[in-house]
């Protein structure tokens, strides 16, 4: 299958482990972004997939190429252009001191695209599927007509549109994000989003004080967004930075499936797991597979993801599907 | 408030996780010394902090005298000379491996000082708080001397007195400690001891026997030691290297508070934690709250000090509110 | 004591946590086999220790010798010639994700030899024990001849035997094992082998779909193979990569004691704690301990073994007994 | 003595030797900035030193502040506020590949300062020597204006004032910055600038077709701004990246002074060493020496920088002088 | 243009500088091997390049194949499959001591080939250029065979053949190594080839006592084998590990043009030179540049080379021709 | 044959290349002293090598025991016992900028040494050459008795005397070096000796204003002490930390013979280079060459040492030869 994903990718600068952002003396280098790291999960997976962005033209935008090349993502449309690559600081959280993160990502070339670059192109043809997420709309009030413009185009082309809400709290309000969000969900076929989401995003339930379980969340997402075939999220219990639980779940024909509920200890990184988590989900859909299918592979998928350093996910299909069935942290030899 | 403490700082080098010293090929550097990371705490917490010793004029000295004003912490009672810097070696542990260390910091500069090496200087003039522990008495018979002698002239210059009693049984015995810390405790404000210290370097408690709980201790300790204002120490259950629990307990105005119970897994560095919770405490105490709001804030600084490596803790009084309100870690973005 | 040990020795490449072996920058290095691991054990226990094997005549050849006399195991028997060292490439697992091994030591020197060259040598004299693996003859057809004469001339020079099963299903198939092992075990005293082993190697139960516990298994193997004095294993419960339960067992006399349970998190370097183990029960046999000092003895050596990088153990006896005692993890000073 | 230096402080983020950045794994960490890296060497020189900046309220900012401290220069002046720290990138050369810079510096807080932030403090009180450099007014039309008015402030309150000419290509035209240095000279008293400087950015020599040399320039300096007391630069012949000749010049007084040509090699840290120089003679200006010691002083301290990693120097008058005496690299034990 | 290199690529696990391969602890790793090289510099260059090899199923081939997708070389003929992947270990020398090479690449995927794997591929199709070495019959008499089967199967299809003698004396003999280079050039177009060459591998001269310089070669050469449009080579003459001059050189139509000699010092990494410099010749070619234009850049390539850690080149057109211009180390900012 | 040699070892710390003792945040570790770097060198020629020494019973003393080991050098004269082991810090010179020492080595358990604790052992039976360095007695007065002691008992007992003068003027001013030296020299058959010490320490020469060279000196000293049978030096010019020419002299039967002229560049670390040549002599001369063969070997083997890390030299006697044969540092494949 052939899919297309767009979004911002950044330079992240990320400190060691018992380190503090203001008195490492290095930071190690990884290229990431939400829609990039589907885009890698996807190729990985065996499919044919595109990444579009806009990228510096100097050595930082080389290696965003580069390290879309090495997955085997296709490059046709990262362009290259404008005054800088957005980058952000992570201090790498441990035990009970969680990540934190300085965003420096204003004034990039991505964030500063003001008309569709890619118009004349031939973007979305035979694209099977578009991903996007909700953090490109909160780049700029540009980029809320854009991705707008964009999905619309990509349905008329015959994509299914796949939208991860993301939200950001460094990057806009609550409020003007259900603004633009609640505009594209008409739109959207695929849509990761949770009970947070449901609640302070889309704003699907009058009185904030009555407490709703994430079936209902489903429920009153598809019953406003009829257009909604698939809706998915995970639940994470934070123990701390370094040990955390999370289950997969998933709503479709009107049905909730979950996966088994994981203890993962140590996380090596966490950046990076919802998108692990969505292209496992898409992954599943595109292979037609059943609900249940679909959820122990995504949460498979995501489980992993927090065990290796970087942005992106590092599994084919099969070793996701080995340890599925095998599970446990055995050694093979 | 200004605060002066006094006492060695020595050289820490450290192999990594999973290495022995005996085979190690390279050891990680941290100067550190029980009053000099209280110092350095009440700096990053907006004192005017102090820190007084003796080191040699090399580079390794030059060293401690950048250290500590990186963090701001003021070295004009920081004085050259001496034949050498302490040093000592950390076989860091992990899971069922503890930690251990080898001391070798006979003859230091520090530990060869016989008389009052600062005595034309204002050492005491302007200071609130003169922080200083159980170590530098155990250095020498001179220092055993001159620690009552320091915290007399700070009496006089009216300092309030802080004394953790931080006992190491590598560097001389129960009943050698108890003769001198129990001619120094009448002449403290505040006090680190924990049950052990009440027991065995107290001998508060005739019959040995007889198990008594942490309030008993802290009110036969006010009863026989009345001056004591504040007492405090943490309880810590050793699950292993990497895995600790830990909960933060004071007294004051005959009442024991208590923090909440932490549980810390992984721990990075556990060395110097110790000085941070005394740090917290007394910051808590120099700032006039309330007991619950000075245990819970120097519980709250002791554990992420274990996220940390070196001695020093690295955060502000807001990063240590912050953590007390968000607690998780979860990471923020 | 003097012990010899025989058998293959190769360098292990591993990645590091958080890495995949596809992608990692560099590898570390670690020279490891089952038999030589006994012997540096052995020798840091205080014995005598000698390692036969083969190794190329070239730089890395010298490594695996150097490697050894760096423990002090003795090299006589350490010969050099042939094509190439084994090596293998292990990317170690961390939380839910396990190690994996790719072994390339197909024409290795050891795994090429096919007739005794030792043979001029005094191989066996005034050796006390003789230790080998099942995995040496899982190398070759020669390698079976080779290990059963080998194993019946230490036998005339009065060693006594012992034999780790050590199965790999990477090497042989359980059938073609069983053959071997089942032809070694009448000549053998001390044997390492579980329930897995005395299932499906030994073949000792009919009906496989009954459940049979350890003691049943170990009171088969002594029925069926009288000569065995000493069986023994470890029971292991993988909660993951890093995080393991694991308790000790020994059979003698009729009896099955045990040691008591380990909880060990985090894992630093699992490869090797098996030989660990084995040095532990061999050191007690041979030091005349009883069968409850033997196996917590082993399972304490097994234990610190988790918390070391590389495949051979680093503790002395004093430190295994000290560790027995205190246990927990706390730090020392 | 008191000095005061104003401008901007990065983060500069350089790839290993050897390694490309564009697939870099890790980038080192320093601060730097012409400005601060003077304000550094006159602290480690002895004298009493302030940076006065603008630097975001984050980890990075509290970054640039413990670094400062770090060296003992006073931090009064360092204020907080603004988007970002600049950046930038540096693929460190080695042989015959050139290093090359990747500024990602604009939105800086610095660079966006409109007005005089800090005229509320005693900033010039005091103060013997005002250090600038000719990149501040390279970063907006606001700060053109603004270097003006604050150099016009120092004069009045009794300052010397310092320029270093620092012309940058990737920052602004020959002719832009002509306009601008040009209007600044005649109120500065010790001036940074090479034949290159007086040629393309002074526009000395109406006909650029004759070769002057770098007396001439000095004499026409002095001509046409007679107020210069002090002028002074290096000449730099590379002859790869690795490996350097280079000798200082000092124009005073009418006559020119040099110091010896020192052959370097290899290079560790090209980048501050001309900070390293312009700190050397300014701290020779302050203690009064003549002209041959000063400009002896200035190019041993810009050669030491060399060998060191980071933009700013690490070594002490003492450390200076006894590198002038002994001079070869030999070692001392 | 299109091009097809085809060869083995292997595994590079090197020691870092003043460390020695037996006693280091982590080796470096990188994928490399002639052919593989030349493809990376020719998509570096902007061509499309396709690399033909066998590597096995496992995480060290994935590792291959993602390592060419990183330049976007194209892997449409990389085949899976076989025992191993050929590696290498290198001692790294510096100054006096010369780097070794342990070869491990006996009984790998690729040597084990023994008859046209890639026959039912269309892999000439629509290729212009060949390149092809010496070291591939190098690997066994198969390869012998296969290699002129694969040469004459190219130029049926209308592909150019470039061939680099690139003899290894730790592969053959040069008696054996002529037999079959000699029964190669005939078919061959583009030779990379020296004075050793063309006097111990083709034995073009009788007397060898007799001095003939490169010229005389190159024209005996085509004297012989009429069919070679280019020869080119290198001299290097070896001052140190760290220090070497060298110069190119090319023969064309009866005329040899050189580049300028360079002093390259230090060097950083040295294996792989030989390819950066016949990619940067057969670029030149493929432009239709004159010999000069060619030589000038294949040199410049091939110095650049020596400053990039791991065995392919890393630049672009637009890089070497800026070098060309530059020319010298500085730094640009 | 078999050598015994004497001395103290000390655990050296030393900063990375471009980082200064200060502020440096990782220190190497190496274990070395004169008398164990020529016994490892010898041990590697394929002597047996016994070295003696007094370390502590701790970690490091165990690490002691174990690095000689590693190479084959026999521990059954390592004592353990005494307070600490003697350390000294190396800042890493580079380029310019010179190494230098920070020695920590007083009140070591080999320094505190008062009698013979060797001297029930039967410490000289067998042994050919007994080997010991000028820094021993400079160690305390207990020291200059004992050593002459042990040599004394030494040449009773058969052994050859080998003494390297060694001067350190950090331990002791020539007029007392002279003293001690010129008691032990009648007791030496081959002494490692320059001009300086000719001149200063041996007070060969009443005029010290006329310039003399190495073999009037050499000639000087065997009419003084006519039982030296061989001695031998090199001569060094130091360019910078990093380059240094390097020739090796030897004088033996009235003639001087020498090596030829190295020039090494750059240098990876140049501490132990002079036992590495002292090493190399003592072969030759166990080995029965000519003066010239002698001093070929020599110099060569210190000028390999100068390209590895560590103070011990790595090199076999083929590996010495090898180099001698093939010099350039050119690579082998």
């Amino acid at each position: 299958m052939k899919i297309l994903t767009l979004g911002e990718i950044m330079l992240r600068l990320s400190s060691a482990s018992g380190q503090r952002l203001s008195n490492t003396s290095s930071l190690s280098c990884h290229y990431g972004g939400g829609e990039a790291n589907v885009a890698i999960s996807l190729a990985n997976f065996g499919h044919d997939a595109y990444f579009a962005s806009l990228v510096p033209d100097n050595l930082l935008g080389l290696g965003v190429k580069q390290h879309l090349q090495y997955y085997g993502v296709h490059t046709d449309y990262l362009l290259f252009g404008g005054e800088r690559l957005g980058t952000y600081y992570l201090e790498t959280g441990v035990s009970q001191r969680g990540s934190q993160v300085i965003y420096d990502r204003a004034y990039s070339s991505f964030s500063q695209i003001s008309n569709d670059i890619w118009q004349d192109a031939t973007l979305f043809t035979g694209i099977d599927l578009f991903h996007i997420s909700g953090i490109t709309p909160a780049l700029s009030e540009d980029w809320q007509v854009l991705t707008k413009q964009l999905i619309q185009k990509a349905r008329l082309a015959g994509c299914k549109i796949s939208l991860d809400i993301n939200y950001r709290g460094k990057l806009w309000t609550q409020a003007a994000a259900g603004l633009v969000i609640r505009e594209l969900l008409p739109l959207v076929d695929y849509c990761s989003a949770g009970e947070l989401d449901a609640r302070y995003i889309l704003a699907l339930f009058d009185d904030k004080a009555i407490s709703v379980d994430l079936l209902t969340c489903y429920q009153k997402m598809v019953a406003t967004y009829p257009n909604l075939a698939v809706i998915y999220s995970t639940k994470r219990q934070v123990r701390s930075a370094s040990e955390n639980d999370l289950q997969g779940f998933i709503y479709r024909d009107g049905h909730l499936s979950m996966s088994q509920a994981y203890h993962i200890s140590p996380i090596i990184d966490r950046v990076g797991s919802g998108d692990a988590f969505s292209a496992g989900i898409l992954h599943g859909i595109l292979k037609g597979w059943d609900a249940q299918e679909i959820i122990t592979f995504g949460t498979a998928a995501c489980v992993l993801k927090h065990t290796i350093e970087g942005d992106r996910n590092l599994f084919t299909e099969r070793e996701v599907l080995r340890f599925q069935k095998q599970g446990s942290g055995d050694i093979k030899r």
